[in-house]
């Protein structure tokens, strides 16, 4: 068998792990490893490493930005059995990483299992609180806004996304693929829709897969829907220019958090 | 007119202002004053005299330690009325300490307002969540616990702190007053109940006034209570020995919250 990642286990074939992971992202600068940065996979390698004494090449489900949580991050790596065992794995990383990260699961998968390329959809949610004054208990994990929030109108704008669209207007521009062709913006979102949890409103939207600040630019879009500064039905227009200076504001990051991966 | 803190108005009498304050305690060395350290009333007091140009003396319902949080903590302080504009104040102080700090309301007060001396009662949260793995969005708000917790045993117990008790058991034994005297740790605790909210207990304690320690002492022996380490009748005992080692665990800052205090 040939991987990618060779943990150098001398004999024994290396088996497929995956991991559920939450993570608080505040302090850190995303998921994905930045050079001399804090992030989560750095911090995640490192404690995989630490207790399994090899070298680890991770894959995930969703590169989140930095300040944005999640609470079921989905990552997959190749390990070496005769040093795996899945619970005390778990309790290990889960001493060593809290309290900004915990491992919720930890399972052997099928060898051909890959965070990334096996998911079938990424479900996010977005928190934003609209109050006068901000709650400094919340600081970090919602978006307080001073505007009374039109529900109603997020929703029917959130309607017009469902669906495969180009949503060139709504993500940052990506690098070209390494053939030099563009890369494609077209997405499939399942499903979009606010909700009132308390006196938060809740975003929920679940995707195939989304490109970069797609999430946050739909959402600051559609909080611009709702305290008025566009109209409900400005989302179809905004898709159809395929053009990122339409898209509204781009919401903060501290609100988002992965919440699940389907596969 | 005579006040112990002189704002220096030259002329205008000061007059005497209330507000109401909530922070999340993670970053703070606690409320108070501690030399050279991050304290919510140091960054309070110099946010104040930015705003109103004069020294300010500050008076607080309940000096909280270090990492406890309030969303209602009451401060007191003598203004010059010729700067005070309190709606502008508030949102001059919410710009400057946000988001770890949040001026809720702000007003003028009868000049005998006191807000330490004049509070009749205060009154704690604590959350406590139990749950095999913690959860990284709530690190820093809540207790995490991994056992189950008897909330009918922790009720039973929390009824026997209800009314006028020495808590020299579950207090930090004050320096004595400065004429050499032994303080008095009688308290009267006005009701103690737990409350299951979502995946988390909820202990709600008021008193009188608490002595440094009591309330993350009690709920630390509740705790105790609840996962079986201690029986259920043991707090009167505790009370009733008036033994600072009589008492349990001692619940980390975290989890606490001031969130009301009754004049």
């Amino acid at each position: 068998m040939v991987t990618t990642a060779d943990p150098g286990t001398g004999g024994s074939a290396p088996v497929r792990v995956r991991m559920t992971v939450a993570y608080n992202g505040t302090g850190y600068r995303g998921f994905w490893a930045v050079e001399g940065q804090r992030t989560v996979a750095g911090d995640l390698v490192e404690g995989l490493e630490k207790v399994l004494r090899h070298p680890i090449e991770l894959t995930c489900a969703g590169r989140t930005d930095a300040g944005v949580h999640a609470t079921g991050q989905v990552v997959s790596f190749d390990a070496d059995p005769n040093r795996l065992d899945p619970e005390r794995l778990q309790a290990s990383l889960n001493g060593l990483l809290a309290p900004a990260i915990a491992v919720r699961e930890v399972g052997v998968s099928d060898p051909d299992f890959d965070a990334r390329f096996s998911a079938r959809a990424r479900w996010y949610r977005y928190r934003v609180r609209s109050a006068p004054v901000p709650d400094p208990l919340r600081a970090g994990l919602v978006w307080p806004v001073r505007h009374v929030l039109d529900g109603r109108a997020m929703n029917e704008a959130a309607r017009q996304l469902v669906g495969e669209h180009d949503f060139t207007s709504f993500c940052r521009r990506p690098k070209p693929a390494p053939d030099g062709t563009e890369r494609s913006l077209v997405r499939r979102v399942i499903a979009a829709q606010w909700g009132a949890a308390d006196d938060e409103w809740h975003f929920e939207i679940g995707a195939s897969a989304f490109c970069h600040q797609m999430v946050r630019s739909i959402t600051g879009t559609l909080v611009d829907i709702g305290r008025g500064r566009l109209p409900a039905d400005a989302v179809s227009g905004i898709l159809a220019a395929q053009d990122r200076n339409q898209a509204g504001t781009i919401a903060p990051p501290q609100g988002l958090v992965l919440h699940r991966v389907d596969y």
